[in-house]
């Protein structure tokens, strides 16, 4: 399989399933700027249409997209991993945090909060629509150590979206249940390797950017 | 079952959802505003914290949440009527819709548009940010009757957002595979029904809130 990602985006999420999976996976970077494959120059929005990372080519060559679908899909290639509930309740519950997680934080809270170019008023907007968001969560997550009863991909790209506060004005020590579950899942094999990994490659980034 | 909803909110995909699987449902009107159950006056953040519709009572009691959730739940409830596809590739073509549909539309375009509080920078900048993704959605629906092969949950939450556009400076006629998509989708009966006593639920409750 191939993952199309850009580092430390939500992409993040997918590439720690697979890791959880212990898929068999090449990685493949796109500058979300220029909407390119970083290795060889080649368009991205041929990959995906949107210029949204991440993307997924399975095996059989189908192109996926939007990360809560690759999640649900690489969970279900790798029944043994047990990423994802299997009962009707079990995953609808996971669907319900993948739906949250996408539509409540992802895109009406962080996307604003981290776009360089969106008017101060576009995130204030945000931010007192969506913080109570995070108090629901943190008083979710204030006794359990997961999402759901045990890790599920959901964790991973939780554990994705809750990072990128450090480069918004957002303070997640207000909600210690959520600094404390982002810390516990760092210290996971599969999530420690992905943020390690994925920070550098960042942090490279960043300094190219700074020198262009 | 029962259905938490308001009218021409995106329950509207859920309430379509049970009609055409001819669930034996009840249906409880929810007061977007004061969040509470119209008919007893319950109050709605006990059934959902977020106060969001849909929310869905299962035979088994349980309360779901997230329209996307919602939806997969009843189309697994109810096989028979074939509302998803159950193949793994087929059942991630649906999820990617639904993510698109949540995340690019609901929440990135038509939520800032609708909401009569959003400061008109607030609505430029959605516009601005989204307004591609319904060339992209125009483009695949161009030739096909649905978003997928056959009618399938997606359709009943992407005919419920569309008609939003009404309501806000959107010109759906700039799409016209989206108008024609949209026409065709309310021909059918599940859509007509539930469109038709949601529209006049709605109108009762502009008529309401005037006389407020």
């Amino acid at each position: 399989m191939d993952l199309y990602f850009s580092p430390l985006a939500c992409s993040l999420g997918s590439r720690i399933a697979l890791y959880e999976a212990g898929a068999d996976a090449r990685f493949y970077r796109v500058d979300s700027r220029q909407k390119r494959v970083v290795d060889d120059g080649a368009d991205y929005l041929k990959i995906n249409p949107l210029g949204l990372v991440p993307a997924l080519r399975t095996e059989a060559g189908d192109v996926l997209t939007e990360n809560a679908a690759i999640l649900q899909f690489i969970a279900a290639r790798f029944p043994e991993a047990a990423l994802a509930p299997t009962d009707a309740l079990g995953r609808t519950r996971m669907q319900q945090w993948l739906c949250f997680i996408g539509m409540e934080l992802h895109k009406s809270l962080f996307v604003p909060l981290l776009d360089e170019k969106a008017p101060e008023e576009v995130k204030r907007y945000a931010l007192d629509k969506q913080i109570s968001r995070l108090d629901y969560l943190a008083s979710h997550l204030a006794n359990r150590e997961f999402l759901l009863d045990r890790f599920s991909v959901a964790d991973g790209y939780l554990a994705a979206v809750l990072g990128w506060s450090i480069a918004t004005s957002l303070e997640l020590e207000q909600w210690p249940a959520l600094t404390a579950y982002l810390a516990r899942l760092r210290q996971r094999p599969s999530v420690a390797k992905a943020w390690a990994e994925e920070r550098a490659l960042y942090a490279e980034e960043l300094e190219r950017r700074a020198k262009v």
